[in-house]
């Protein structure tokens, strides 16, 4: 199956590879760091959102998101002349908001306490006959528009001898697998979990998908997710070499030090990939260890309060 | 004339070239970042001062900075196996003195009040006969490294119409103008200066080297010289296509555009070229731009002011 539209290479932007020697001092081994900061929309969601866009018949989409999916989703319905509605909780910080409504995207704000995300979305679903709902991560056109981030890393594979990628929903992660191993890439990849989110390590010790039971509250918010998809996991499960459980203040500590160190400015969930090598630093020893940034959306007063910690 | 030590390119990051569209939305023009905010040292200073440390005879240099050379200078050193002492004013930020010293720089401090930072130099030349003291910008070694960043322009020059570069001493622009023409590349390059510290503005309109009388105090402090050294006026001179003033809450809005929309952390000076574009729109309109970010080590506090105002 290759699900990538033909288009979708002249709209990515190619990964940014920044290496830095402070940080390879600081994690003891080499790090090469892959940064989707400087994709469209400041994250890698563009690609999946990008993929799952233009391969959709219909021309209005509708999908739940509090964070870069939606503005990936939106700008990718902009380019494509296509329209949606980003359903998000009437707390979002008016950054995230005004986001989405800056790349084009209708939002659609759900008071959660009585009403879910889903709950909306269906409703929204039944008024517009004309739409599709779509997942952020549950679904193989999302999966394969991040799989072109793991093609990338397959034609640069000699410089790493592993990859880390943070997972929540499991989407990246997934197509950065089959990128690889279409390309004949067959490095391990290791999956990057706050602690306090570790359904997809609890899943993989199990031998079958395990939820969490109530959003987690990680710093890194681009992770909160209840588990991974059905379709995640079955590529997850087989594939994958291990997940790190990562502390939340190794997330802290990664999020400083890329920011001071490396001067790459991340959101904390583009930091959970080099501080799983920082909590887990015997197995990565003598590794050249290639980090996925996953985005770099942070909140300014999110920001001050990690450069005070 | 070619004074690129061959072993630079093996030790000099190539420069990242970065695109945004909401970058552009903003300045009505497309924008190519050319950024050295992931340059070993986080600025173009390394190039320039690795060429130095690598053709000077001696194994101890010694150099006047309260900024970026002082910091590349140090690490240069320390690959060369080398040592240097960095003169700075008392009066530095703790996070300059600490960066020379976490690079393995000796750091001398001067109260400036009672003997200038050129005074302090002459007295430790004459402590240390085995020393050489060198200059941050006004020297042939200087422009040579700099001019590395001029070649790998050229390799991209399909890409831009023009280029944008921040003058101070005149180092940078004048190794870029050598790099660029070296190759081949005769597409119009600009200065970009604050207008309070527009010396070599004023300078290029006399026809000679005018020189401020005291320190400018702009916002972008990796350009407050007294005046462009004498070998880069020489190139700056006759090669220049012209300098543009920018007022300093142009910088100020071009540093913010750079951190919230394009991921970009730069410091004040790194803004400096972006913003010449943003405050003479006309001059720029429908021309393909290269704008050069030369660092990215922003104070946090600095960082947290400027995101306020």
């Amino acid at each position: 199956m290759n699900k990538v539209q033909s288009d979708i290479r002249q709209w990515v932007r190619p990964t940014t590879v920044i290496r830095c020697d402070l940080i390879d001092e600081l994690a003891g081994t080499k790090i090469i760091l892959a940064s989707e900061t400087f994709q469209r929309t400041g994250s890698f969601k563009f690609r999946a959102a990008f993929n799952v866009s233009s391969n959709m018949p219909q021309r209005k989409l509708i999908a739940a998101s509090s964070g870069n999916f939606g503005q990936a989703l939106a700008y990718s319905c902009k380019l494509l002349e296509k329209s949606c509605i980003i359903v998000m909780p009437a707390t979002s910080a008016a950054v995230k908001i005004d986001a989405v409504r800056r790349y084009g995207g209708k939002v659609e704000l759900v008071d959660t306490g009585s009403k879910t995300r889903a709950q909306r979305v269906a409703e929204l679903a039944a008024e517009h006959e004309d739409a599709v709902v779509v997942s952020a991560f549950d679904d193989d056109y999302v999966i394969e528009g991040n799989s072109t981030l793991g093609e990338e890393l397959a034609s640069i594979q000699s410089e790493f001898d592993c990859v880390v990628v943070p997972v929540g929903g499991g989407g990246l992660i997934s197509g950065i697998l089959n990128g690889l191993r279409r390309k004949g890439c067959r490095k391990p990849v290791y999956g990057a979990e706050p602690l306090v989110a570790n359904d997809a390590a609890r899943s993989l010790k199990a031998g079958k998908l395990i939820k969490n039971e109530v959003e987690p509250q990680t710093i890194a918010d681009g992770v909160r997710t209840l588990s991974v998809g059905e379709r995640n996991w079955e590529i997850i499960r087989t594939n994958v070499e291990g997940i790190v459980e990562v502390p939340e203040e190794k997330i802290c500590e990664a999020f400083r030090a890329l920011f001071l160190l490396a001067n790459l400015k991340v959101e904390p969930t583009g930091a959970l990939a080099l501080a799983a090598v920082l909590s887990d630093a015997a197995r990565f020893a003598g590794k050249s260890v290639c980090c996925i940034a996953t985005g770099g959306n942070v909140d300014p007063s999110t920001l001050e309060q990690l450069l005070r910690t």
